[in-house]
């Protein structure tokens, strides 16, 4: 497959699994192993998931944030990868550990390297994200836990 | 120039501007101006730089950090584009704002999208740091002001 279909294909991952919340969907992309490399932060950093699990941290980080989007910023094919940069937003509408529920639109940026294997299902992935900035919102949320009126 | 070539002057550029500190070999490898399209928590975010502005940026961002070290763990070149992903350590040896001097090693992760011209210039970045990592080590540090023995 060519690198211009990988970066489809990589939309159509995210719009689905990740937008859209269509967990089981994640069978269509995944190879029988998703690796996260590197992901400082992330509750399954340095763990090898098989179908079943990626499915559980798809459900569990979706949790507090129902509606969120991935825009994606920029798709950079090299080789057995798929570099994506990407804005992120969200209505914080779960509650997570010492930050309840606001109701106010979280934004985060992030970069992630993701694998391909030789039938183009994705085998993992490197990624940092801005965790400070997301963090300082939510902060700054709970010293004002209703939104602004629109 | 050929994405491999360009690969190779990222990494001269990195070796030398950022890990040896020659702020002055910069003008080797930048266009005219410089743009920092997105860097969170970065004090010339959203600016563009000429080559002045971009060497005081070395110079500032190093002051703290005199040995500090990129570790490139991926390049990947797609169009115009360079995107390196990146480990970084260093030690504290200067004064940052509520943080003093600790000799303590910070370690850092981010990725990063180098922009290149025609002329295998390059033009600016856009770029996602693992900021609040870098924040837990500085404010634990601040707890415990000198290195532990060897």
């Amino acid at each position: 497959m060519s690198e211009r279909s990988r970066k489809t294909r990589l939309r159509h991952f995210i719009h689905r699994v990740w937008n859209q919340g269509d967990a089981d969907s994640a069978a269509t992309y995944l190879a029988p192993t998703y690796r996260i490399r590197h992901d400082p932060g992330d509750p399954w950093n340095g763990m090898t998931l098989d179908l079943a699990g990626f499915k559980a941290r798809v459900i569990r980080l979706r949790a507090a944030f129902p509606d969120q989007h991935f825009d994606i910023q920029g798709l950079y094919a090299d080789g057995d990868t798929v570099v994506m940069t990407w804005l992120w937003n969200a209505t914080h509408l779960g509650d997570l550990p010492d930050f309840p529920a606001t109701g106010h639109t979280i934004e985060m940026s992030g970069a992630t390297a993701y694998g391909f294997d030789r039938s183009d299902m994705l085998t993992g992935h490197w990624q940092v994200t801005d965790r400070l900035g997301v963090y300082q919102q939510l902060q700054r949320n709970k010293l004002s836990p209703r939104p602004d009126p629109p």
